[in-house]
């Protein structure tokens, strides 16, 4: 091509950037299972996408600047492979929903600008054997929907929510080698009026991980802008690896205005040569008021999930996951993928066979 | 990047999976063309993509489990090059809108799950030369807001369709060694009461391919929650390849409460050297009523179109297609790119010269 | 795969193409910085994408014909990466905001069909030593939002203008073998009456290169459907480089029915070692009538902006850009990011440091 007449050619050269040799690495996970759910609305199968390993595209960089130091990037998009639809709130065209950063790391840690995940998230996420995803993932009482305490907090804000991701956010992950210690730091601008995400957010973590142990403690603020109340959550995590055991538990207090509620996981992930057991128990109690000040302290409910994955590959993988959750009181939660409308204090089943693949 | 703090490192160690290595293909066919079409309402110029081959981006790979056994991933979006959108049904984000799926392939055929082509849509559209694109495409007669059995079924359903595609999908494609015969199985859970294309649909094709001989024929099923009615579809198709000559054509019969349509393709793909010569004839007849309970045995359409092909290399090519249709009765149907509201019985015009890649 | 069962196979076998080997390059720019901006309505700190070079994923292949022949394609779009939003129109879905083309390039020159960048947009954002992007764009005065001219062209026409691209275009660039001399042609078709940026658009630009010494000359129309009348541009502009330091300057005339705007633009980007030192002036001048008939003759305003890049690497800089824009009248420009209302003929002011990768 003529360079002196491409428009993109002068951006870059006024830049001093060239374009010509790329090392983008471009990653696609794919993972669809048929499930089916039942809860007291009725059953539903349905074809699901990502209930082993979240279907994704992935999209990053690395530059070795020397000594250590290093200039990344990193876009990643959510995708519902069932349907072919990407990102988690496409009504915002939020494509690359799970991350979007650019960061510089070396032996003082890594600094990222953008949108990334939230230091209380990944610090509860990880001890859920299920990693959040699936029939028996931890992220079923985290329902903005269903859950009071995330329903005050976000039901207003249409889809986004900070329980896991937040953008316009500047953050910093420490290296592990403070004598075990790390900590993990994050600030969200929130300079759109909670458009799209963009909630001020504060929040950090601090961990220890020595030998077979890992813990950490975290704590942060997701400022709601109709309101001007802060949803606030703090947690701690622990992880004991036993042989070919991973332990792993997580305590979680998220508050909004007069509403509460506790999750508690504990689970067991476990590696039977190259395929997994996984088991976990989740529980959410609730505590305080409602919106209409009625009280929520009745409102709890528990999980028990079971899943196995048999490893054909590097790549490939077959899974099932099953899971039971029982409400008491009011509280509605329930597995997905059943017929919606699920009447308070019932229960509800869902078990599913999938195929993963990562690229 | 420190791993241990890298939370999607986390979920891929969870799951056993490594990103680390990535062999994902990342394929685009950009396609071009200056289109000038008249109907009764006027004539109109336009920039078109994908007259020749749809202009897409496709997302792949592939890994060898051992003894023909293979797992596989496929998303492909179409991407309407003249302006820059991809996906079908924009609204709904619908990126990856012509495939998204993850699949097992071996000796026993491939087992898919995920958006997949319908078995009835691929027994007929690969017998149209110009294979359902640009401006002589057979899928002129399949536009649900002019055909009055499409229009019924899907009218009141905003895009989606499940004429080409379907999602929620589970498929089932045989081998071509069962002495020649061949099958193609697919079942839509349609979980979603028709959001975003997701119908419940169930299609079924039987083929045979000997020497120079292909042929098949499909019948399938469509549910339209709206109504609780099905829109059924069957036909058959065949292909014969004498030298430089593949001859082929289809009947399909579309039927929706009183609505029926019969189409019918004749087709020539003529290879001269590495160019091609594309001629079809199509035919559109209606039979029953309309929703208004008015007679529609009347509005019959037929079409001819002819193009022209010039390689220029592996990866690019020149070509033209021009087509004419002609309506009877109230039918209404149009070559694309005219100006909107032609009247019904009315005649149109359209040709068109572009420039196609494939990378 | 079986391959005689893959529709997609079937399609390219029909077009005479392979997509078993492909040559697309995937490049991406992330760039993220922190801002504060200081408006008349308040001070707020953000986090933006693209200060230094637009955020940005372009996939691409080119492929030798032969004899200087070149088959091209090239996809582009802004990605927000501070929220993972990409394309510049998420209502319109266009991902590929930026530019979706195919083309054939040569001796010749190029023939480009798709979304291109405009030849008057090219003629004078290279002037722009901040190549339009920043706290201290020159597009500050192109906010159609705010600039009457463009207001009234464009502000009923949602968020799409064609102050930098055009969709459904026609292109011709020469080369710059003609004694100095080259020219970029462009006509938009603007089929679809103004929607997702389909307007009819004419333009031209003719230019001179030799040694130190760039120049050119452009004017162009974007027809407005909604009243029949023309945006009219026209400018010129020129480029001088004396050792290591590059000085532009342009001056461009916009009118629309009565309102006239003119862009002056003085700049110099200083080379230092692999660093850059940005400084720009700019003036808008309006004149004519608003479009309830009032004179906006006073409505002038100015800016002065000051950037450094210092260079990391050949993929990586860190990067500080200052502004200072001022108001006269009725003018109500702001440098991006502070806080939304900026008063008539108030000041405002911002600063940003930030990261840019490009891989």
């Amino acid at each position: 091509m003529k360079k002196a007449l491409q428009f993109g050619a002068v951006l870059c050269t006024l830049s001093g950037a060239a374009l010509a040799q790329s090392s983008v690495t471009l990653s696609v996970i794919t993972d669809l299972a048929v499930r089916h759910s039942k809860t007291s609305a009725g059953s539903l199968t349905s074809m699901v996408s990502g209930s082993n390993s979240t279907s994704r595209m992935i999209i990053r960089g690395s530059e070795d600047l020397g000594d250590g130091l290093r200039a990344n990037f990193w876009l990643e998009s959510t995708i519902a492979a069932d349907t072919g639809v990407p990102g988690a709130f496409s009504p915002a065209g939020q494509f690359f929903d799970r991350q979007s950063t650019v960061s510089l790391s070396g032996k003082f840690g890594e600094v990222r600008l953008g949108r990334v995940w939230n230091p209380i998230f990944t610090g509860y996420a990880y001890t859920d054997p299920f990693v959040f995803v699936g029939v028996g993932s931890m992220g079923n009482f985290f329902n903005a929907s269903v859950s009071t305490v995330f329903q005050r907090a976000f039901g207003s804000a249409l889809n986004p929510t900070t329980i896991s991701r937040s953008s316009n956010a500047l953050e910093y992950l420490s290296p592990n080698t403070l004598g075990g210690f790390n900590a993990h730091l994050m600030s969200s601008f929130g300079e759109n009026n909670n458009a799209g995400g963009s909630f001020k957010y504060n929040a950090g973590r601090l961990g220890y991980r020595a030998g077979p142990l890992d813990v950490s403690a975290y704590t942060g603020n997701t400022r709601i802008d109709a309101t001007g109340a802060n949803l606030k959550q703090s947690g701690v995590s622990g992880i004991y690896t036993l042989g070919v055991v991973r332990m792993s538990g997580s305590v979680l207090n998220s508050s909004y205005l007069g509403s509460k509620q506790t999750n508690i996981v504990l689970g067991a992930f476990i590696t039977v040569g190259t395929n997994f057991i996984r088991v976990s128990y989740n529980r959410a109690d609730q505590k305080g008021k409602s919106a209409t000040g009625a009280s929520i302290d009745a409102n709890d409910a528990q999980q028990v999930a079971l899943g196995y994955q048999y490893t054909l590959s590097k790549a490939t993988a077959l899974y099932t996951n099953l899971a039971r959750l029982s409400n008491k009181g009011a509280a509605a939660f329930a597995v997905p993928g059943g017929a919606p409308g699920a009447a308070p204090g019932s229960s509800s089943t869902g078990y599913e066979i999938g195929l993963r693949t990562v690229f």
